[in-house]
């Protein structure tokens, strides 16, 4: 089969691969329908984590070609959609809501490689959840996103407690941000702020339901909160950035007693113990236990609830790949959808 | 009259002081039944936070003398336990419970100083708290327990949601740590914790409510509490030391998805961003809204229900309070109650 590898920093290619095969009965071979580019993805693509021949890519959605002999919640011909992280939904941990701290969690960027025609799904019935039936053709780009940027999205709008009567406020216009713009709406917050400034992810923001954009950043978007919110701050904040600045500009946009979720944070992020003390606020953050949202998630997108799908710019062909890394990179797409 | 004040780092003395009066309508005039010394006291002691005649102390107990005209709640006579932040406990934010964070919060360690024989107290409606009638001389040490390391050692098990079917870890067995030992047995937490290796506060972390004991700290200390806990980690852990070791024993002894309480960091506490993220962890830190839990906590002292007042293991007189300073430094004392 084909499928995308890195060979080092910068160099993408799409080459032959061995088709998978399942291994551990717990497993199941998925022929993919979509899969797609992640923001993370260029940290290895600009050098920032290693590369030597990484298979690619970690969200998904497909048909079941072969279940192992103990799986019992997906068949062949079922359309499914997974997590980003292999979970076993049974342990302590899963049935408390994180399944992307499973005791048998495993990362599907670490050694699957999504970028691919087929790809092998350890601990099927864990991490895969299939949907009501054969997804119209539209439907599937909404599906795909559920598998990471909205479910992470949904995660920092859940962590950072976004619902009824509550301002929120999104750090970052990228994929994640714009989903978690759409999650604080459906959670019911009454205001919701994006911090942005690129006119066309204003206009994203704004249609995911932003009622208010803020284009300054750090110190003078802090200070812009707060003149908005009565000097309070906001409820809760979404930092869906992962820089240093991103982050103590969440920290400092959150009210005292407020909620920050956080979905992602680079090697250099140092926060200053006693800033986030005086702060005084809740935080949660990590890798999203998206498995927790797919049932829910999948059930809106299918009653065409939420329409996460526009958050994909760019449609390229799996051999494509190459192109869409260099359009993601040079920031001529938020995010690449590649078709099979 | 008499109070206490530093001169500089080490050079504690008790002087004349001019007596306190009402300024602002809503404040209160308290004449001191007793006091203490804060570990927080011992940063400018030791040259950690500058000190320059600088008046001591910000825990208290005692009866109201005056009040201003404005002032609903207490009136001359009654026996008042107050929280070391001031607040209105009417703003948003207090309403939302945290105090601490009051749009008019200030602390009392910041020029009001009740090492001392009286003290106006600001916003007294907000910040005292009377109790039911006056006190028998024995509990008076643990109503002052509530105006501060109570209150706080509470916060924290609050903050890391101590409470039923769960296990609690304490990292640190100060006064605050003991007492969110008391907070987290409270709560009903099935299992506590504390992470001591002194003998003697072993002994008192016994008497509160701990279950176990750990002694090993960092890593090895991570190691065990994720040993006895099926590989998990703890749910529910209080961070009440302050420094970098024990802020990420504590990250690392909390299990994904579960709550992490602190109370207190010094200046030279900085977060790995990455390793709190991989944690997948909750937080809530901060100043202790201790005005949140004063009338619980006040009655439960009345009723005999806690004895959080054993956490002072010296007494003097105020005119000793220099040597109450040195004896917590030099480790002979863990919390100094001085009398009036």
């Amino acid at each position: 089969m084909r499928g995308v590898i890195m060979h080092t920093a910068g160099d993408v290619r799409v080459e032959d691969r061995d088709d998978p095969k399942i291994i551990e009965p717990t497993d199941a071979v998925v022929r993919l329908t979509a899969t797609c580019i992640c923001g993370s993805d260029l940290w290895p693509y600009r050098g920032i984590e290693p590369a030597d021949h990484t298979l690619m890519g970690h969200e998904y959605v497909g048909v079941v070609e072969e279940v192992g002999s103990a799986v019992e919640t997906v068949e062949p011909g079922d359309f499914v959609v997974g997590s980003f992280v292999i979970s076993d939904n049974t342990c302590e941990i899963c049935r408390a809501g994180f399944q992307s701290k499973c005791v048998h969690a495993e990362f599907v960027h670490a050694g699957i490689g999504t970028q691919a025609e087929k790809a092998r799904i350890p601990l099927a019935d864990g991490t895969l959840v299939a949907t009501p039936g054969r997804p119209e053709p539209e439907l599937v780009p909404a599906l795909l996103a559920a598998s990471d940027v909205l479910g992470t999205g949904w995660f920092a709008a859940v962590a950072a407690e976004a619902g009824p009567g509550k301002t929120a406020a999104v750090v970052g216009d990228g994929a994640v941000g714009l989903m978690a713009i759409l999650a604080a709406k459906q959670l019911g917050a009454e205001r919701i702020i994006a911090m942005s400034r690129h006119p066309e992810r204003q206009k994203l923001a704004r249609y995911y339901g932003a009622t208010d954009i803020v284009e300054e950043r750090g110190d003078a978007g802090v200070a812009k909160i707060k003149e908005m919110t009565g000097g309070h701050g906001a409820h809760a904040v979404v930092e869906a950035v992962g820089t240093q600045e991103a982050f103590m500009q969440a920290v400092g946009a959150t009210r005292g007693g407020g909620h920050m979720g956080y979905v992602g944070v680079n090697h250099e992020v140092q926060i200053p113990g006693i800033e986030l003390f005086f702060a005084g606020i809740h935080t949660l953050g990590g890798p999203a236990p998206v498995r927790r949202f797919l049932p829910e998630l999948i059930q809106l997108i299918w009653d065409r609830k939420i329409d996460p799908g526009r958050v994909f710019d760019l449609t390229l062909p799996l051999e494509q790949a190459p192109e869409g890394y260099k359009a993601m990179d040079e920031r001529r797409a938020t995010k690449v959808l590649l078709t099979l």
